[in-house]
């Protein structure tokens, strides 16, 4: 194991073999200033529009160099990043890790460019272009179908044959901490004759994984190919679908859900890199049906990341990512297929949700649509979120004899419904 | 009427009472040259980047002045037009009329910045951030419910509630000209027994209006109030929603429409201005039951926009915007009522279809899904588009008594599904 110079205390989300990217303002500077790209490391964060400024981040081929170059980091999204393309995502990677480790003889001028990351605000790490949201674990499918279609076969012909989706409003995508604000909209309240307008009262969660694209595919030309994935993803964040469960019911039918799911969808302002994911692909489950060829992704083709969902301090699920049927992976394929993709779009995973009730990823589920409320540790019940309740994700793999990667917190706070 | 020093010629979409901004790549430019935005007039196309380095666009207030101040027209994009706001929109159009007006004294410094818009290149006019589609024509609703849920009752409840959505894929989104590829995706073909993954044999448009966000709405702050949305609204684009019907119907539940959507969506090249559409404002049909309070818009909330969908050169539907059940504005209130809105974003009306079979906005209407097929005015006979096919859609208010204001054309052929 290779150590930092800078200091990574056990159980950080963050040593040596993570180095995930964000992006920040400086304490120093007033809100809404220029953002530029971070790296974390220990509860540190590095400037790199710092370390490139001072002509320590030359990635040779992979990036244009020269006065007149623009800069890389020094922007507010990782937009340059991802225009790098994997070898220079690698070469990023390979020259954090010299910069970073214990032997370093930069450290001198890099010190003065960490800042401790609590005093740093955090931005969201790139402008999302299109996001698309999932359906991908079996277990929720299976939980979703059996509350909203009781008595029917609770997953729907095309659901082992494809990941079933839907595209969200990217414009809806913020950074962890941002306030969740409880939306208004039309609902049918039991025994009521018609719909009214009113603040949503069954306000929930869902706990999930989104890929980032980095490099996009041409529309027109076909599915991505298996053995491309990897050129395209850049890394993965932490997402909260935050979803309107009664405006979901009342206005999904014909075409899917729409405002129920536009309020907010927060990400972990870290996006782990997959490079750094890849010691923990893992086996999914076997699929039977045999997908059609071209989301036949080969093994290990999910990620081993362990998922927490808490509510006000009150941990209310532990999941795992390795067992979605539908691979980020195949997700990607099949997003492609029509219409390509882009760098910067977020494919979320879907809600993630194990075989134990303890291991669901919405609130819905925990509480079977609020039936069995879930009681929190200082006594209160929850059967859907209320005006004040704190709700964070954490993930992470490894922790155990291998390296912990993380991704911090995806966070969020619900304020209440404004007056209409 | 006041005319034009340049020529318009009669039945042009594009009289001084027009004035529709769109973005091109000039002739003598080598493509993929630096797009600017121009103004449509006659058969020409004014360089308003020129007009603005001449400094004949000084719009006062609306906009930053001086030698450092950047370029609001000398864009790829009409994001710095969209930031001017109302007045500024107004101001615009007001110093566009006088600088094209017969006796204006500029005419001999404009002369040489116009163009043939038949030697420029059109480009996507805007950077669409947000793409949302409805489906707010009642007969259109009632003409899919019947095709695909035979039996039942064709309205959903929530259909005459709230102007039922979902979100599309903003990266489909592209001007008109651009190729079309036939997509392939899974299909479950009449009599087998499982899905197989080929090309699309369905292949349908939908004959739209897209409204133009300009000005953004904050989330969580309600609904767009009915009496701002003239200040959020810059205009409106002709919509081509492509549709794969036969991946539709094997994705679409319980998540709504995905793949089928997403292969392209096209739009006119011309924005055309709210402003030059006010004159056509008319009541939409009676609302029952009355909407809920934020959705009660005053009339008239309706565009008296005439609509001709051809293939091939043959007319394959005539209908008109006037009659939707839900007006533009209507769906950007819904719209903003949970997530805001951003400038850039694309609401696409949903098929306009009358209640004639010769105002049917959709194949899959004008040929009871194949079951009627068309007959072209070569003899050749379509229930769903061949490689090869052409469409255009075409769109104007007056044209009668009142000077013509129309969008150009949104086109797109059909090209062949990639071997995969």
């Amino acid at each position: 194991v290779i150590t930092s110079w800078v200091d990574v205390p056990d159980g950080s989300d963050f040593p040596l073999e993570n180095l995930p990217l964000g992006v920040f303002e400086p304490a120093e500077t007033p809100p809404g200033s220029q953002g530029r790209v971070g790296v974390a490391i220990g509860e540190q964060i590095l400037d790199l529009a710092a370390v490139e400024a001072a002509g320590l981040l030359d990635l040779g081929a992979h990036q244009a160099v020269g006065p007149d170059a623009p800069p890389v980091f020094d922007r507010p999204g990782l937009e340059a990043v991802f225009a790098l393309g994997r070898p220079g995502w690698l070469a990023l990677r390979a020259r954090l890790t010299e910069l970073l480790a214990e032997d370093t003889p930069e450290r001198g001028q890099l010190r003065p460019l960490l800042a401790a990351q609590k005093t740093v605000r955090m931005r969201l790490p790139f402008a999302v272009q299109d996001y698309a949201n999932f359906y991908s674990s079996e277990q929720h499918a299976r939980n979703l179908g059996r509350i909203l279609r009781p008595g029917t076969e609770p997953l729907l012909p095309n659901w082992k044959r494809l990941p079933v989706g839907y595209h969200g409003r990217s414009g809806s995508v913020v950074v962890s901490g941002t306030p969740v604000v409880r939306p208004a909209g039309l609902v049918r309240r039991p025994g009521a004759d018609a719909p009214t307008f009113e603040p949503c009262l069954q306000l929930d969660v869902e706990l999930e994984v989104g890929t980032v694209v980095g490099r996009g595919w041409s529309p027109g030309v076909g599915p991505l190919p298996a053995d491309q994935i990897d050129e395209h993803v850049f890394g993965f964040v932490l997402l909260n679908d935050w979803s309107a469960r009664d405006l979901q019911a009342f206005e999904y039918q014909p075409l899917g859900p729409f405002l129920a799911k536009s309020l907010a969808t927060t990400i972990s302002p870290w996006v782990v890199m997959l490079e750094a994911l890849r010691p923990f692909l893992v086996a999914g489950p076997v699929q039977d049906p045999v997908p059609h060829r071209p989301l036949r992704v080969p093994e290990p083709r999910n990620l081993d990341v362990q998922l927490e969902l808490a509510l006000n301090g009150t941990t209310a699920s532990r999941t795992s990512f390795a067992a979605m049927y539908w691979s980020w992976g195949q997700q990607l394929v099949h997003y492609t297929s029509s219409g390509g993709c882009r760098p910067g779009d977020l494919l979320g995973s879907g809600t993630v949700s194990g075989d134990q009730p303890v291991s669901y990823g919405s609130l819905i589920e925990l509480t079977d649509r609020g039936r069995s409320p879930l009681t929190l540790s200082d006594g209160s019940q929850r059967a859907f979120l209320e005006d004040g309740d704190a709700v964070t994700i954490t993930g992470w793999a490894g922790g155990d004899q291998r390296p912990r990667v993380g991704f911090g917190d995806c966070s969020g706070t619900i304020h209440p419904s404004p007056e209409v």
